[in-house]
């Protein structure tokens, strides 16, 4: 008998079920995953607009400011209390379940975890549609992280069919899936641009405040907010999917311009595709191969309003990547103290983590410099997937009101 | 030196210790696992009585009804916050221990987990029985799944000599031995048959009351409760270990009758000694090999109120096993829609989970059939072991304080 | 190129970068690691005093009796209910992990935990010390047991620097570092010591108050506390850092004498480096090789107030030293019954657990002696934990204050 006639698993079938539904522009398939102005699941970056990414750093600052009293605290645990969460992680990420662990625990949501897909029943021969519909019986959110592209997006709309039937459904949070999308990882990477560029506290904007950079350090035309600036990506740009994300998010805000640093070397450089999504949002984009090259006249490091480094990837590595990138020169994709002496006083570095100690493309000597936002970048994560799953849960609106009721009350008797 | 010289080791000493005590009928054993009539540890199907499983199922039905609101949701939370429960499963299963997980959180109570047997001191040539008296050292409640048969019950013994020598016990949940039982999967299923047979919640029992199925459906003799009724079993039942239990349960309900529908293969087929046990209770049963074999003149598949279906457990096959079974045709035993649109209109689909998507003994066409109870079933699952928790703890009397005063309290307020 | 060319990795060079601080002598290191009389992080047995370890003591004693009480647990859950705690252990630890879990939670943290360091960043090059700063940005303390000695010492290290820069810090508990130090099982073993020798509790003390002790059984020059006893270590001493953790504690207390029972094989018995440091407390020590041999011309077994029994750890054994230590006889170095009986009457039998139970260092049939305390001494291993939690977590006031407020209450009730 041949291939063709074995009959196709149920895996299989349900996958192709989604089909017509996954390949369906972003914007459709984006409306179904939210309610009016609420997302109902999380599922790709492109479901995030500027307006809702304000709406979240807002909520994130006020979990943050009420974190730092017992009453805050006691009120934000018992908002979710009520609640119990699955994480569905059968692709290994100590940093990124952790991180959602947390803040379900500032909620006061109680975490629940599969990690390994062998121990699942999966290994019983149940589909996982069974399995996530086993996981929606007990639990009432799902964050899941597969190394399969598309699972998540597909469950979400398993899910939705079941609500549509009139039967138990629960949303689901996509905490990175394959190659393809991770999308609370943007949601960071954005909060952590957005608290900077406020120019406002002094842990985020170590430098100083908007007046103080205009005048004294001569950054006369800087301006708050993530819009009119240029924002550079350094080294694994191709196989970074929270580059990918990152970089659509941003091509929301007016003005921005995005330059890539990167080799010459087809895993690495930036893909057809992002190239393409880039364009059709008329963002201006530039690629090139050293932090040294000039944009306007000036040396990219110095033009910057703020660096994202990353990661190469080794671990995507094929035998044949490994040999052409072991001839490539990757030091210039490497930060060292004086190329961070050059930037301007008040640009962040970023780096979605872990970085690689044997690469070095951020050496330890720079952690103590004020530019390096990467540890904090790690805790606003913390506050921002808080934020998201408050907004998914829908207790964002308590948040604010406790927030105001509070923040007014301490304003009377300050007055 | 012969091998009769050896010394055997403490384990073994441990375990020829409860030998005794593990050989008595099962009625002497069930009087030394309860108080009263209140189980003190849950170790096998045969504790259960037909009143206990009415009281278990009220119980479960009010916390239910409770978990829809956050008043009664807080109330149950707070009910068992001060109890910390081990699971301890040696013998994987995601499914038994998130159900598990999930009723411990539903009654406040926080869990910790060992899940590998490896990771324990047993390496370091710690016995079983330190290992146990250690968790209750530790924690109010162990709830273990282990490969070995009678291990969870040589552990309640230790438990009850601990208390009579005035230290430290904790009530021992079985959550599955061996082959040998799975007393709570029994309980999920004898509950899901009372809601069904209750003809009361749309969810339930989907296609309508009982006034309706009498008149306009034609079902005039059909009555609420699970006694007088016919149960067919179809797949593997040698080796599912849940339809032993379930079918002796069912065994206690007068007028009950059982079908098994198998195969007659030594490893598929009904077991002598669960036979012989049915025989004892006077129970009429039916076995045959198909679906459409007749019972009282009439097809199977049409003439019984509820079907059980299960999975071919094959990773129980030896070599011979799986050639003998290659030879079978097993046809028979996968449903199909067309044997579903033929069965009573009331009549439930169960199946303990997980399906074998490869086998396909319950194909995903049928799950929105209004028959199709198994997804229900694992969230009943949840409920049910979360009454039998309540009523361990002895916290199943607040609930039903709760749930009457509140009951009470909303009649007024409508009245 | 040669080796010496080779750059070191980061991770060399941080624990470089502690060099000159783990090798300071351990007083300045204490010093580094308390803020005035509280301990900042817990990092080796030597930096506990007796006044610290009788505090210690009596907030265990205050948890233990508020536990007992629903009121008493849910005023403790409350306590640092909104603080949540890392539990990294890539050495593997069933029991002290669950006992640090159980402590935690009595107390209202939550626990998460990291058990495998190869799910961890590490694997793509993360250095230990970004993977402990990722901890503290999540969670609120990091209790610890590595496989490498003095990786808990550098990492409280690690936060000490990183507070004094005003970034975020969080406590460091040691729970195990290599062969190094594990002092909170020497905090437990104290405990267990202090409480039997309180001769209050008949749990703790079964024979008998101090005065029945000293009158009836004639033990005239018996005293309470810790001071002025013998204490008996028997096994293997050498490769026990239980053994030696406790040792150095006890050398605290005056009038103390302790006696190694083990045999002279260089990987059992005592390590030159504890005998020096003895030494230099001026403890008076002896070491034999038999519970017989003569101490003041009795038998050590009938000479010791305390008996710590240990475990032959076989699992560090060499391919050489299993061979030496299978030509020995250790037959020596196991209680039996018959031993037990000449013990004195008041003296505890411990053992840091597990026991082996193919060696039989401690038969079962002793298990039933109101000597025995090593299933007590587990529990009170919780306990202790919960008031050094407390203490690091400055919450042992709180737990003082309700503590007598209730007490005093109780007290006006009943006049």
């Amino acid at each position: 008998m041949a291939d063709s006639t074995v009959p196709p698993t149920r895996d299989e079938l349900d996958l192709r079920a989604y089909e017509g539904r996954l390949s369906r522009p972003i914007r459709e398939k984006a409306a179904e995953l939210q309610e009016g102005t609420r997302l109902r699941h999380v599922i790709f970056a492109g479901q995030f607009w500027p307006a809702l990414l304000e709406d979240l750093a807002e909520t994130a600052d006020q979990i943050r400011v009420m974190s730092q009293s017992r009453p805050g605290q006691d009120f934000l645990r018992d908002l979710l209390a009520n609640r119990r969460v699955m994480l569905y992680f059968t692709q290994p990420s100590t940093r990124t379940f952790l991180s959602f662990t947390a803040a379900c625990q500032i909620l006061g949501m109680v975490c629940n975890e599969v990690r390994d897909a062998s121990t699942s029943s999966e290994a019983k021969g149940e589909t996982r549609f069974d399995s996530i519909r086993m996981f929606s019986s007990y639990f009432d959110l799902i964050i899941m992280r597969s190394p399969l592209a598309r699972l998540a997006e597909s469950c979400a709309y398993l899910m939705n069919d079941l609500e549509q039937s009139g039967q138990r459904s629960v949303p689901i949070v996509n905490a990175g899936s394959g190659a393809d999308e991770h999308p609370t990882q943007a949601l960071l990477d954005v909060y952590t641009l957005q608290r900077t560029f406020q120019f406002e506290n002094p842990k985020d904007s170590p430098v100083g405040r908007l007046d103080e950079l205009r005048t004294v350090h001569g950054y006369t035309e800087l301006t708050t907010g993530l819009a009119g600036k240029t924002y550079c990506f350094c080294g694994d740009i191709g196989r970074g999917r929270t580059v990918r994300s990152l970089a659509m998010l941003l091509a929301e805000y007016p003005g921005v311009r995005l330059v890539f640093v990167t080799p010459d070397h087809e895993k690495l450089r930036m893909r057809d595709d992002l190239r393409q999504r880039l364009a059709n949002k008329g963002v201006p984009v530039v690629e090139v191969d050293s932090l040294e090259a000039p944009i306007d006249g000036v040396p990219t490091i110095e033009a910057i309003d703020a660096l994202y480094m990353t990661r190469v990837q080794k671990e995507h590595d094929t035998a044949e990547d490994a040999e052409s990138l072991a001839r490539l020169d990757l030091t210039p994709y490497k930060l060292t103290p004086a190329l961070v002496r050059r930037m301007r006083a008040y640009a962040p570095i970023l780096h979605p983590f872990p970085r690689d100690q044997h690469f070095g493309e951020i050496p330890a000597e720079i952690d103590a410099d004020p530019r390096a936002m990467y540890f904090r970048q790690a805790r606003n994560g913390m506050w921002v997937r808080a934020a998201l799953l408050a907004h998914l849960m829908d207790a964002d609106g308590s948040i604010d009101r406790y927030f105001h009721r509070k923040f007014r009350e301490r304003h009377e008797y300050s007055s």
